[in-house]
């Protein structure tokens, strides 16, 4: 057992009723580079910009070796923290919508846990534990938590509907 | 800011040399409600049991305003803390495969950062705060820490290659 050891508590008739803190360790695994450097400049998501820039994950030399075996995935699922994100907000209106949304319904940063999460096409290693990756949207220098193969079999959801952010996305080419 | 503050200080040549731990603070939001109970009961993906059991996301009452506008979306990432998942192992030798592979080249629990990822089908809400879902994979109970809304246009790659893990492929209806 790790981390939050006793879920159990949250499942009681008090922990119910209540938000519950839970200091846990997490451990950088490496940053993101971006040509973003501040959250002014990143876009809206990593598919906006045409063409999307070469951008590159740098994972410490401790965990290099947890990236034995990642040729041949062609996408991967990166997940970060939003350390920039600022205070969280459970409801806000989106600049361009301008209706109340809640945060769990949008993929804004400022989320109660603000871990961001990518699905980035993986064009191999500039150098051992430097990956090339397009599809990133976050600001140079963000800290990177975790690397996952990305699996159509259980990822790729094409004809998933989008409820109110349908009339925004973004086309795909 | 909040978190891990100074991610420059990853960049650093001292700090690029060696793993760095910083303790931050994550809030559960709630926890998942699955049909099993320890881990050895779970299956191997969500999209391996068929019929898929309906599984429940219980989200607390203080972040149950976060919900709002969810309706319309069919599907829904969640992310969870693997709690359970025991010491991190950077390679491994799958039980399925035999050759040894590195953690960020599998779905493994056993990550340095123990954050589990489902893409989820969302059927509504059972009652507020009570999220139908399914292809859960994980021990019931576990705790939840995000939901986002799935974005085809973002987070769809139904081509991907799948690396050594396509011999292996969970088959799609």
């Amino acid at each position: 057992m790790r981390g939050i050891a006793d879920t159990a508590s949250l499942r009681s008739p008090l922990g119910e009723c209540q938000a519950v803190s839970l200091a846990i360790t997490l451990q950088p695994i490496g940053f993101l580079s971006t040509p973003w450097r501040t959250l002014g400049e990143c876009p809206r998501n990593g598919r906006q910009p045409d063409p999307a820039p070469e951008c590159h994950a740098h994972v410490l030399p401790a965990f290099v070796p947890g990236l034995l075996a990642l040729e041949g995935f062609s996408h991967l699922i990166v997940l970060y923290w939003l350390d920039r994100a600022g205070q969280a907000a459970l409801q806000f209106s989106p600049p361009f919508d301008g209706n109340p949304r809640g945060v769990f319904a949008t993929r804004a940063p400022w989320r109660p846990n603000p871990i961001g999460l990518s699905v980035v096409a993986f064009d191999g290693f500039a150098e051992p534990g430097r990956l090339r990756l397009r599809y990133l949207d976050c600001v140079d220098g963000t800290t990177l938590l975790d690397i996952k193969p990305y699996l159509p079999s259980t990822d790729a959801e094409p004809d998933a509907s989008m409820g109110w952010l349908g009339a925004y996305a973004t086309p795909r080419a």
